[in-house]
């Protein structure tokens, strides 16, 4: 009999596999008093020469699906499996105490992990430890008797079911084979959703209980339009996800051909749709996509990626390989935003008891300004190669702005006198992201040329919730009106000015939050590269004059989130 | 030759006495081979001798001083010295490995902590880490020959010196000679400068360099009116400080005359001055300075001082001492206020990467029910003995508010069903200090009887910037016109649907923020009790016509913190 699960649509399509569950097994054990030392210490042994050929078996799968980089992580395990002052200590242990392996296992490599981790001025070792968890874990369950989950070595179409998906998780997968993502916790803008979308594959996330409702092997159909998956379905429920899903692959096509067209509503207005990007190599599904320029270039990747600072003529030239790519077309580019959940190895930051309330983004780039200027250095050089927009991450007050610009301008002045040619229409902005901004943008729209709205911080200071944390991702709340009434005062207070605001968090690409950005008035929404035709699509269908209206009452008379998505689903329908 | 020390002034009043360093000496050795083994276990044996001597001396200094409670943790260094475990297992160290006995102390002390503090649901075995180190540190400090400071055995008049003062820090000062605190880092609502406030000690804070500037033993007048402090001061200074202490102390012999009137401003318009408390202890301070009410009875502290959750009963009988003693004054009652940075040995809660964004207050109290009920029922019950008024923390959405509010409602009409006798009045409120709330203010008005401003945590969200954090110290910023709006927006809100607004936190009790508040038309202004004599005296002085174009300006004109307190000072001068 077929069973429907219910959960959040976290990424659009349909896809029909089987279940494959990433679910990490039952490690635990008991100690226990051994007679048999030698027994032992070959159960032991046998646990290592297992746990060592599996690691090859992986290391190989990964290899030709990962290439090299991706297969490295398994070398550094065989090398831990290899060490004697590892598995000698185990191996001692067992001897010393006459204790089982389990319980020497641990209690080594509790000893490894503390060492490593406290060596906290070198990241290099701090890595180890996870390296030394990962190889435990892999030789308490050959001790134990019971399997790991091993995605990289998948070898048949799947739709990966699992408590949750780390980047760590994923980066294992075998993406060839993978056809959607289900899990049992996250919410549209978790780590699974947001891959899932990039990957173009259909998610369903936030189902609670999944990973107990199917079984490995379990047939399932994956409706990640309506949040649903079917288990072992019925020929009925065949039959209608197949017409489904030749619909939305039909619906797709249609959006292909938007590609180059403009963005304009159904009433004549046009609007900006622009992408979201990493690095220069997300530049391919910019341009398939059609996008209008670069809303968010995300730079703190290119100092996540080295292990050490980029120098400026680094960045000087991914700066111009993206202005040079977008061919005159717009680009933001998001100065470094370090600090809260992102580190650099080589740039130690203090311990935070709350890093999203700490110290990052701008407010380390106006403490360290060394950094900060080698960035904008680089970033006006290759203003000449196209249309630069800079923008200044996590700004708070009216102070801070200033002074991020007044650095940018000397920078700038020193170029000039250098004789370096540089574009005299640099644009400076700023995110929109802290809610003190928010509520005074009409002061700061006198000194910016642009705003960009950061919708997942705004949302998660305002509410005062981390996204992150599951007892309180309940409030967050996209269409909460307190947030609308802020995106609506940023926009209002821009456009009084003379100035353009965008949106580059999750929700610039969100089926109920653009019929009301529209309403607003919003110029310009930045988003995943694969959401910019199905956005496209939708506003040629949808007319301002309405959603004025719609925007209004968003405002006004919604008293809570669900009152809004109700609202806007009456409109749109 | 005098210098001058500046900083913030956290605690009014002026002082003059000796400096008392309170700060960490430099405990950090190399590890050394050794061959004379006996030796060095003589050194590690001597060291564990002079460490227990000194023990016994502080023991009985702070029994002295601060009872038999606050001498028990002595009692308890004395028995890990006492334990062969540890002890035997350092010595043992020493011989095994030739190492020297800083080097075994270091080793077998981690051990040890990582053991204890790895036992995550056995608080008590975790405090014992906090044991460990701290008798680590004093055996080190006499194996080093350096001395640690001793802060229960100051025996003569002093002014304290330090980087910082933790609670555990000024929990064995020996407050009988302390006649005030000069800090490195801090601000107005760092501990040190609460705590200053509640003892009515002059305190400066945030002065960054004081440890390096001031010498043990120098001589120190501190001025907490102004945030100065003279090192080694002139006959000059000596003079003017005495004739300043001297009308100072005038100054409160008049505020004290203001104990049993009404708060009035000079045009004869009435506010209400109450206090903020923690238990019942704190009622003769409330009474004492003439409070017209309690604007914040902090419960958590009911559930703090217990090693389980409190009873129905014990509730009950601190509410109605509370309500009693206030004789028919208004008792804001806010429900518990756990999570964040306040925890319950017996009531585990998640790690949070961001506990202050995470699962607290009123998000816990809608989760677990249970307890929530147990104190409404409490609450109810002691509503009979006074004029209570019930406050919900941390309320974000409308939602939260109306499931407590309905809870309540629930308890209530069982209490009645039961025959208990209750008030009919009770108003039920919330706390203001989620931006989205403020947001919302007009729409949550509709629905409470009151608001009550909380100033720490609504600057901290709005600012995105952990107030706790030194990093960002710089972002709280209590007059930043985004603040000023939003509290703006909760009293007309307020006024607009006939209800009353307060405010609890640090800033009702601020020169500069009092002046910004009557013109805003804030109805009830709560505080530490020490500050409502100076409030009223600083009321009666002012006339809220004038105010009112202040506040206007304060929100519309001024830019930034500074400009505000420039505007305030410049009217109230």
């Amino acid at each position: 009999m077929s069973t429907q699960i219910k959960g959040i649509a976290a990424s659009e399509g349909i896809a029909t596999a089987e279940a494959y569950l990433l679910v990490q097994p039952d490690l635990s054990f008991s100690k226990k008093s051994i007679s048999d030392v030698d027994g032992e210490v070959k159960r032991l042994q046998d646990a290592l020469t297992q746990s060592d050929n599996e690691l090859t078996k992986i290391r190989d799968a990964a290899k030709e699906s990962l290439g090299e980089e991706g297969a490295q992580v398994f070398d550094a395990h065989k090398l831990i499996l290899a060490d004697p002052e590892f598995t000698g200590a185990v191996e001692q242990q067992i001897k010393d105490q006459s204790v089982n392996a389990e319980q020497a296992l641990d209690e080594v490599s509790q000893n490894f992990i503390t060492i490593f981790e406290g060596m906290t001025d070198n990241p290099y070792m701090q890595e180890r430890a996870a390296d030394i968890r990962d190889v435990t874990k892999r030789v308490m369950a050959h001790l134990l008797g019971v399997e790991l989950p091993n995605p990289s070595l998948i070898d048949h179409e799947v739709i990966v079911v699992a408590h949750d998906l780390t980047p760590s998780d994923t980066a294992q997968l075998n993406k060839k084979f993978v056809r959607g993502f289900i899990t049992d916790i996250g919410g549209r803008t978790a780590h699974s959703a947001i891959m899932a979308r990039s990957l173009e594959l259909p998610a369903v996330v936030g189902t609670n209980t999944v990973t107990a409702d199917i079984k490995d092997g379990d047939q399932v159909i994956l409706d990640g339009l309506d949040g649903v998956a079917i288990v072992n379905p019925s020929d009925d429920d065949v039959a209608k996800y197949s017409k489904l899903a030749s619909d939305f692959a039909a619906e797709k096509a249609e959006w292909k051909k938007l590609k180059s067209e403009a963005t304009v509503t159904a009433d004549g207005k046009h609007f900006d749709i622009a992408a979201n990007i990493g690095s220069p190599d997300d530049l391919d599904g910019v341009l398939d996509n059609g996008a209008e320029g670069i809303g968010l270039y995300r730079t703190e990747f290119l100092y996540m990626q080295s292990d050490q600072l980029p120098t400026e003529e680094d960045q000087f030239n991914a700066y111009k390989k993206v202005l040079e790519s977008m061919n005159g077309k717009p680009v933001v580019v998001r100065t470094m935003d370090i600090g809260g959940d992102k580190h650099l190895p080589y740039l130690p930051l203090p311990e935070e008891d709350n890093p999203f309330l700490g110290y990052r983004a701008i407010r380390i780039s106006i403490d360290q300004q060394d950094i900060f200027r080698t960035q904008l250095r680089a970033l006006i050089r290759a203003s000449a190669f196209g249309e630069l927009r800079i923008m200044f991450p996590m700004i708070g007050t009216l102070q801070e702005f200033r002074t991020a610009k007044s650095i940018f301008e000397e920078e700038k002045a020193k170029l000039v006198s250098e004789g370096v040619k540089i574009s005299d229409s640099i644009q400076t902005g700023m995110m929109m992201e802290i809610p003190a901004a928010a509520v005074l943008a009409d002061q700061f729209a006198k000194e910016v040329d642009f705003f960009s709205i950061g919708t997942n911080d705004l949302i998660q200071y305002t509410m005062a919730a981390d996204r992150g944390n599951e007892r309180v991702s309940y409030l967050y709340q996209p269409y909460n009106p307190s947030i609308l009434r802020l995106i609506k005062h940023i926009i209002e207070s821009a456009h009084k000015e003379g100035k353009w605001a965008g949106m580059c968090g999750e929700a610039a690409g969100d089926d109920v939050m653009v019929p009301i950005l529209l309403g607003m008035g919003l110029d310009e929404y930045s988003m995943s590269a694969t959401s910019v035709l199905r956005v496209r699509s939708l506003m040629k269908k949808l007319s301002t004059a309405d959603l004025q209206t719609l925007a209004e009452r968003a405002v006004n008379e919604s008293l809570t989130n669900d009152d809004n998505i109700k609202l806007v689903s009456e409109y749109v329908k």
